[in-house]
């Protein structure tokens, strides 16, 4: 498309830099901009996303963001030390903390073990892990890693290097996921969720 | 969602201003930014919106979107100075010059007119329109705006606008999109076409 306006095509070029932005939505984005007050563009659109992209820190702790050295959740003593949850990466904290059910400290490892990928054990956030598990009261890992071919790698490897601590080591549990038809599910998940069914209470969620 | 960092809040807030955007789609942009290079993001896509915003123009001839004083399309000597299209806005004229089959010139009103919104004929960039069609060797205007109610008001308002001006009044061919099936074409549509049907002419496109 011609825009007849350099200024226009680049800014297009900037907005479909984003994940998922086409030059069309990048077109309709631009020319919000353009419709929009332009002090008011400065304060809540590229003000924050310049402080974000120079400011944002990885708590040294877990490797979460962070506004400072150490992340909320790392600092708050409202959470329980005993237990680790330990996640491939930033956006796996999100959607945990968003169920509400889990009041314990997180470990990001920033990837998952992939060699096709040429992704090895020593690139991931893991050299800090066994001494930060010595170092406190961690009684129990959560391996709370996709269970795809190289997250199994992942845990498998994980269970290893952390089998000498003797400390509890859990996976998410699998199954049938709720509001899921059966007839849907694949044969994998079907078949390990009858082999490893539990027993059904009254009255349980 | 908690995001555990303000500085992410706000720039996931900033991205969902954007048209089409929500939460999730922002949430994803502003890790897209934290994951790539600083000085890239600085050089390939903050500086190119400021300079957008702050440096673009409004062609001071046709309204249309520009880095100088005048756009490229008022400008160049290759195009006809005889036929004006009018547009509602600068899309229109994006979408017209992607046809490549218009080599005259543009006037953006910025607009259409629509007594329920409250834009009334005077919010739109018409003031200067009479003037420009005398002081120039304009002989057709083509009012290329959407056939809407709005659209509609606004050709009449035109059109008696431009009466005395003595010029050859065009409209956009109404009719039958290509590639369009009949059964799915409104009534409207459908009737004027057959009532207004052209002469098939072999080998015409």
């Amino acid at each position: 498309m011609s825009y007849s306006s350099q200024l226009l095509e680049e800014a297009v070029d900037a907005f479909s830099r984003l994940p998922g932005i086409g030059k069309k939505s990048a077109l309709r984005m631009a020319m919000h901009l353009i419709k929009s007050n332009k002090s008011e563009i400065k304060s809540f659109f590229i003000q924050p996303i310049e402080k974000l992209v120079s400011d944002i820190k990885f708590c040294k702790e877990c490797n979460y963001l962070s506004d400072q050295e150490k992340c909320n959740i790392c600092l708050t003593r409202e959470r329980s030390a005993e237990t680790l949850c330990i996640v491939e990466n930033i956006r796996d904290v999100m959607a945990i903390e968003e169920t509400g059910q889990f009041k314990g400290l997180y470990h990001v490892l920033g990837g998952v073990i992939s060699p096709l990928d040429g992704v090895t054990a020593d690139q991931l956030n893991i050299s800090n892990l066994t001494e930060r598990i010595l170092d406190s009261n961690i009684n129990e890992v959560i391996l709370a890693i996709s269970p795809t071919i190289e997250g199994e790698t992942t845990i498998y490897y994980l269970s290893k290097m952390l089998e000498p601590l003797q400390i509890t080591l859990s996976q998410l549990a699998r199954g049938i996921s709720f509001g899921g038809e059966l007839a849907y599910a694949d044969e994998m998940t079907l078949g390990r969720s009858i082999l490893t069914r539990t027993q059904y209470k009254i009255n349980q969620l």
